[in-house]
C-alpha cells in the first residue's frame, strides 16, 4: 500500500544504545533490581514489540520481553534486544520470573500500571520491596531520533494528501459526518495504519465544543469549521487542525481567526532548546488574553506526539520541563464562544538546534482557509 | 446516517434504579463512605457520560460526576441523575470534593486507576483510609437492559451489512488490506461510530496468527481467510469472526473447519442460566482436544461484550461464576497451525430463560463459507 521508505536504519543501533543507557541510570539512581515496564508504548520504544500485551523486565544481567503464545511468532520477528519468555497469565508469569531472579527491590511503571494488576503483582510478591517511577520515565521518548522523525513525516504526508482529496467535500449543505467518513478512509487508503483518533469536524455553533464529534448535521454557508485529524504510521502518530469559514469572513470571525493565528505565531516564535514549555504556552495565552478573549481558551496550547498521540512534552501553564533539540510535539492555541462556535489551529513541531520546524504542510494563514 | 430506533426507552428507569440500588449496596457491604468510579465505561454506564474524561463520586446523599469545562455542555445534554461539578485538574479537583464531603474511607476502582493517580490522591488525602474495589463491582455490566440489546443488536446489524457490501472483494489476487479498508469504510458508512478493533484479515499461513493484523499480502486461491470484525453503534460493541475458504476445501481444511465449528455448536448448546463459564469453555475445548487439535486453540472460547470489546463474563478455563439471563459475550473455538493457517469461528449470543440467542447473523457453516 505504501512505498517502504524506512529500509535505511542505520542510526538505530546507536540511538537504542543510547536509551538503554538512559534506562540503566534510571535503574541504578533508583536502587532497584530490576525495572518492570508494563506500558505498550514504552514497551515498543525499548524493544520493539508492536502487539497489544505484554512485560518487559530489565535487570542489570539482561532484558527479557514476556507474552503470551500469541505472541510468539510476532515477537521472533520484531523484539530486538530482550530474551523472550513465554507466560500463559501474566500477573502470574511475571511474578514468577521476578522471583526466579531474586528480584528484591523491583521499580514499576507507575503510569501504566493499574492499582488491582500492581495489588496482584504485590500479593505474589511478599517479600519484594516496590518502588514506583513516574517522573524518572516521563520523558524518556520526548526526543525522537531520525528514525521516529520519518515515521512523523510520513503520518503528516499521509494526513495531509488525504485532507485534499476530501476537501471538495467541505461545502455548505454535507454533513460533517460525510466529510470525516470520506476522510478517514482516504487516509486508510493511502496507508495510514489507525486513525489517531476520531476524526472532528465541528461546524457553525459546534465548533465550540473543542472535542465535537463529527454529526449529522450539514454544514451551512458562513459557518467556520474545525477539522482536527490524524493518522498513525508505523506506530507514529501525526495531529493536525485546520478551520474553514465556508463563505466571505465576517468581522468577528476574522478578528477571532486572527488572534488565534498571532497567537500560534507567537508561541512558534518562542521555542528553541532551553526554553521553559510553559513560556511557549504564555507566548500564545499573552496573545489571546490581550485580545480579550483570554477565558475562551481552556485547554493547553500543546502536547509530544509519537508513538501516543499525546505524550511529553506538556505545553501548558502546568508543563514542566525545558526543551530540547528532538521533541516533536503541537501547538494549538484556540477560542470557542459556546452558541458562536469556535477557532483552533494546530500544527506539530520539531525543535531545532536555534528554533523549531513546523512539520505539517497545510496552510493555517486566514485567506487560504476561506471557501467561499 | 442511520435511523434512530431507540426512541423507546421506556425500560430506563427501571434499569438505572436496579444499577443504582446495586451500587449502594457494593458500598454498604465495603463500609465505605464513598465510591470512585474511574473508568469511562461505567461511568457511561451508570450516567450516560459519553466524553473522554471525568470521575464519579457515589455517597449515600448522592451522586456527583466531575468533568472538566470542554464537557461543561456536553454533561448537561447527557448525564443522568448525578449533579456536575467542575475540575481544572482531574486528581486535584476530585481531591478537594472528596476533602469536603469528608469522606473518610474510599472505595476506589482499582481495576481502572493507574498506581500513579492513586499514589497522587492518596498524597492529598491522608487521612482517607482507601479501599480498593475490583471483584464487587466487576460483573456489573454483564447481564444486558433491552435498551443495551438493541444498540448491540443494530452494531451487528452494520457489520453485517458491511461484510456483504465487501464480500466480492475477498477474492484471489486482492490484498487483505484493500478488503480491511473497504469493509471499514461501509461499516461508518453505514452508521458505525468507530471500530471494535482493527479488522483482521488474515489468509494462507497468515490465518495461523489469532491477532493477524492486514498487510499487503494477496490471498490465494486455495487459502483460508479468517476475518475478524466488529464496529460500535451508541456506545455498543460487535465482534465476530468468519473464516472463508477460496477455493474447493482439501481434506485437511475441511477437517479443521468440521472440528471448530462442532465445538462451537457444542459451546452453544451448553449455554443456559445457572451453568458455570468454565462448563461451556470446556464444551468447545473438547470437541478440539478429541480430534488432536489441543494444542492449537490456545485462547479462551469466548468474552462478554458491551460498553467494552473484552469484558465480563470470561468463557475460559480460568474464567468464574455462572451464566445468567441477560449477559451477551462471544463464542470463538479456534485452531491455529503454525506454517498452515487457522480457521476461527465466532459469534454473539445472548443467555436466554432456558439457552441462548445467536445474535449475529451471518452463517458460519463450511458450504455458506466456501468461494470457489
Amino acid at each position: 500500500m505504501y512505498p517502504l521508505l524506512l529500509e535505511n536504519t542505520s542510526g538505530k543501533n546507536f540511538e537504542m544504545i543510547a536509551a538503554r543507557q538512559h534506562i540503566e541510570t534510571v535503574r541504578r539512581r533508583a536502587k532497584v533490581d530490576a525495572i518492570l515496564f508494563w506500558g505498550l508504548e514504552n514497551i515498543r520504544y525499548l524493544c520493539g514489540f508492536t502487539g497489544s500485551d505484554g512485560a518487559l523486565i530489565i535487570t542489570a544481567q539482561g532484558w527479557t520481553f514476556m507474552s503470551d503464545s500469541r505472541y510468539k511468532e510476532q515477537v521472533a520477528g520484531e523484539v530486538q534486544g530482550a530474551a523472550f519468555k513465554e507466560y500463559k497469565q501474566k500477573v502470574e508469569g511475571v511474578a514468577r520470573f521476578l522471583l526466579a531472579l531474586r528480584v528484591k527491590r523491583l521499580g514499576f511503571e507507575s503510569a501504566a500500571l493499574y492499582y488491582e494488576s500492581y495489588q496482584k503483582l504485590k500479593e505474589k510478591l511478599p517479600r519484594v520491596s516496590f518502588r514506583p517511577l513516574a517522573e524518572e520515565i516521563r520523558g524518556m521518548r520526548a526526543r525522537k531520533n531520525a528514525e521516529e522523525l520519518e515515521k512523523i513525516r510520513r503520518a503528516i504526508q499521509i494526513a495531509s494528501q488525504s485532507f485534499k482529496d476530501t476537501l471538495s467535500r467541505i461545502r455548505p449543505g454535507v454533513r460533517e459526518k460525510a466529510v470525516a467518513e470520506f476522510f478517514e478512509w482516504r487516509m486508510k487508503r493511502r496507508g495510514g495504519e489507525k486513525l489517531s483518533f476520531d476524526t472532528i469536524v465541528a461546524s457553525g455553533p459546534r465548533a465550540a465544543l473543542p472535542h465535537g464529534r463529527a454529526t449529522d448535521k450539514r454544514m451551512q454557508k458562513g459557518e467556520t469549521v474545525v477539522v482536527d485529524f490524524g493518522v498513525r504510521f508505523q506506530g507514529y502518530h501525526s495531529d493536525e487542525t485546520k478551520t474553514l469559514i465556508l463563505g466571505k469572513p465576517d468581522a468577528e470571525q476574522r478578528r477571532i481567526y486572527d488572534t488565534v493565528r498571532r497567537a500560534q505565531e507567537k508561541a512558534l516564535k518562542a521555542i528553541r532548546p532551553g526554553v521553559n514549555v510553559r513560556r511557549v504556552d504564555a507566548a500564545a495565552r499573552e496573545v489571546i488574553g490581550k485580545a480579550g478573549y483570554g477565558k475562551f481558551f481552556g485547554h493547553g496550547t500543546g502536547h509530544g506526539v509519537g508513538l501516543a498521540v499525546h505524550e511529553e512534552p506538556s505545553i501548558s501553564p502546568r508543563g514542566r520541563g525545558m526543551l530540547e533539540e528532538g521533541m516533536i510535539f503541537t501547538i494549538e492555541p484556540g477560542i470557542y464562544i459556546p452558541g458562536w462556535g469556535g477557532v483552533r489551529l494546530e500544527d506539530m513541531v520539531l525543535v531545532t538546534q536555534k528554533g523549531c520546524e513546523v512539520l505539517t504542510m497545510l496552510p493555517k494563514d486566514l485567506q487560504e482557509n476561506i471557501y467561499a
